[in-house]
């Protein structure tokens, strides 16, 4: 597998745009484009939120049919806007397909910003006419700017592997950065690739990657109303289907994925560290995740980290109450190589050499169940000043 | 119901002492004794935490027995502490209750503060003579104050009501204020009455009145592992145990309950507000309080208040994914009168009216699920700086 330089611009049969729309701004790309050349199969995750945004009703009711495009706007979420906001979403795809020559319900839409604001919708139809226009294969990047809301940076990652003489390429781009709890995609993230697969392989290889990858972060464990994962790949008869080719596929898909998750912690809200929450040893692979979830979300442990406190018993506590089978005389918990509690008994650390360790800013916390084979890894964050004041003035 | 001055002191048969023992600080009154003049039964709520104190193990073999007494320790929570740690508790239980005249098993005992570091022993041991010696009924205050870890202020209520032509009261004390989640009693709780009570009535009761109070409130959704809640009535035959007693009885402790719940979240850690979180018309009760926590719970939410943002649709979000039955078309949330969302559809409101509304320190959410009859209360604060700032300098 070889990895590319730049995001969805590597992949052949797409082309990208985006402009400056002034949805809820000015002079910041807001508003933009994914168009594929030909008609491709569609793979969605979603929000699993009761309330869910316009776009997502809308994606969920199209991604069986073959895709031509998605629409994709930031700083307004399109949710929580009744039945003006799902018309809306209808009305500007609906003259996104016509632009682009293609059938009218063949355009996706994804959106993400502030709840309860209806879209600026006539400002954004008279915008659609030079997005459709500007789209090129050059300009991948332009939509990996254009989705960022509180991010500080473009996510976008893209790989190449060989599979059975032929080479194909995978790429994505995604944008946090809060509201970022597992249990779904927690964000959007639009993949690409040009291998030809079959529908419902396509389907199920999305879901498990997405399990391992932007299922396993958490930031503040919210889950917004617009989560969106959404993967292309051009309809072909006859599809790649062998065994070898949908394991190279699920193994670049996964890379990408896990790649784009880790970018999206990195650049979690206010978050000074990376952290790594690695669970051993559980009675089974839910269990694993439960506890490697209620570690990586709990406030205590979060603002530990970010105190560089050696507060370990938080880490334990945590575990203790995730629902997940936990004997107090089994557990153990380490900090990088820092055995802190042993089999439930504290272990003597020197503080100094932990405080140093509590000092970087990318770490692991390991705690081993002591109750099976079972491992999960969870990606998370501190919780910082700055995380508060990002989120106490958002929309204001 | 007359509700009276100061707290435990009010209880006739109990006496109280604490001590500057030096467990962690100086200067700091942490060892402290509630100590009953004859036998009580006592009904105790414990964390649900796997990872539990050695005091709480300690707590749960004893609350069936006879209790002449409750030894009480802040800074340091004797959890994950192995054998060592449940040795010590029942050492120093052995001692207090040698001092007391009274059978080996009959002292409980209650820890808070930092979790993974053993108890001083044997300067506990030293302490525990002056300890007993200092007990008499006007020191009821000086629990209140000696429970504390983070609270700014003591906690304490009391009650007298009338009942059947005799008078009895009820008082408690609580100390938060950090690590408080729902779903337990989350803290440490002492409640004291002179009412006779069967030891089967006073656990239902007990238990009934602890779910619509101190497990209807949160702060930052950790749950410790030291939460206790314990309530003493003396033994007596025959106890009362009319339906009239016993309803005067739910009724004056259910007050108590809830006013110390309402007092440990408008001292919740670096709070600047207190929050009502409302959900009324829910399916059932059970989606009722899903729905009030999920709000209650939500980082998104809380900072939105603590900034005085206007962000409704992160209450309609958190009540979307808090797993009750929500369907869009029939949400409405309020904060206090103003309605923003009106059956899934956003309502036009006056900015400066609603900042106005946002700035105060109490205020309710009220979030309308459209789907039946049940609904439910918990209680909140807003997420401020001062949380992460206390939190990531806790042990240090």
């Amino acid at each position: 597998m070889e990895i590319l330089t730049g995001g969805l611009g590597n992949v052949p049969g797409y082309a990208f745009s985006a402009v400056e729309c002034g949805i809820k701004y000015r002079n910041r790309l807001d508003l933009s484009l994914i168009a594929a050349e030909k008609p491709c199969h569609a793979a969605g995750v979603f929000t699993t939120n009761r309330v869910f945004a316009a776009p997502v009703r809308l994606c969920r009711e199209r991604t069986g049919l073959p895709v031509r495009g998605i629409l994709i706007n930031a700083t307004n979420a399109n949710a929580c806007t009744g039945e003006e906001g799902y018309s809306n979403a209808r009305a500007l795809t609906r003259e996104t397909a016509r632009l682009l020559g293609a059938p009218e319900d063949s355009v996706l839409m994804a959106s993400t910003g502030v709840i309860g604001v209806q879209l600026p919708a006539e400002k954004m139809m008279k915008s659609l006419p030079n997005l459709v226009l500007g789209a090129s294969p050059a300009n991948g990047g332009l939509v990996a700017k254009a989705i960022m809301t509180t991010d500080t940076f473009a996510k976008e990652y893209a790989v190449r592997f060989a599979c059975d003489g032929a080479s194909y390429t995978i790429a994505g781009t995604a944008k946090g950065a809060g509201m970022i709890a597992p249990n779904m995609a927690t964000l959007l993230a639009f993949l690409l690739t040009d291998m030809p697969l079959a529908k419902k392989d396509l389907d199920a290889i999305f879901r498990r990657c997405i399990a391992r990858s932007l299922n396993a972060i958490t930031i503040d464990g919210d889950m917004s109303t617009n989560d969106t994962a959404v993967l292309l790949c051009p309809v072909s008869d006859p599809p790649r289907a062998s065994a070898a080719d949908l394991a190279a596929f699920e193994e670049a898909l996964l890379a990408v994925l896990k790649k784009l998750a880790e970018l999206l912690v990195r650049d979690g809200e206010g978050a000074t560290k990376f952290v790594r929450v690695l669970v051993t040893h559980a009675a089974d692979e839910a269990d694993a995740r439960l506890a490697a979830r209620a570690v990586a979300q709990s406030l205590l442990v979060k603002t530990a980290l970010f105190g560089n406190d050696p507060n370990w018993g938080r880490i334990a506590c945590a575990a203790g109450y995730s629902g997940a089978r936990v004997e107090e005389t089994r557990l153990s918990v380490m900090i990088d190589d820092a055995t802190l509690l042993s089999n439930g008994t504290p272990v003597p650390f020197v503080r100094a050499e932990l405080l140093e360790r509590l000092a970087k800013s990318d770490l692991t916390v390991r705690v081993d169940l002591g109750m099976g084979d079972a491992e999960a890894e969870y990606l998370t964050t501190d919780l910082s000043y700055d995380y508060v004041k990002i989120n106490a003035e958002y929309t204001t």
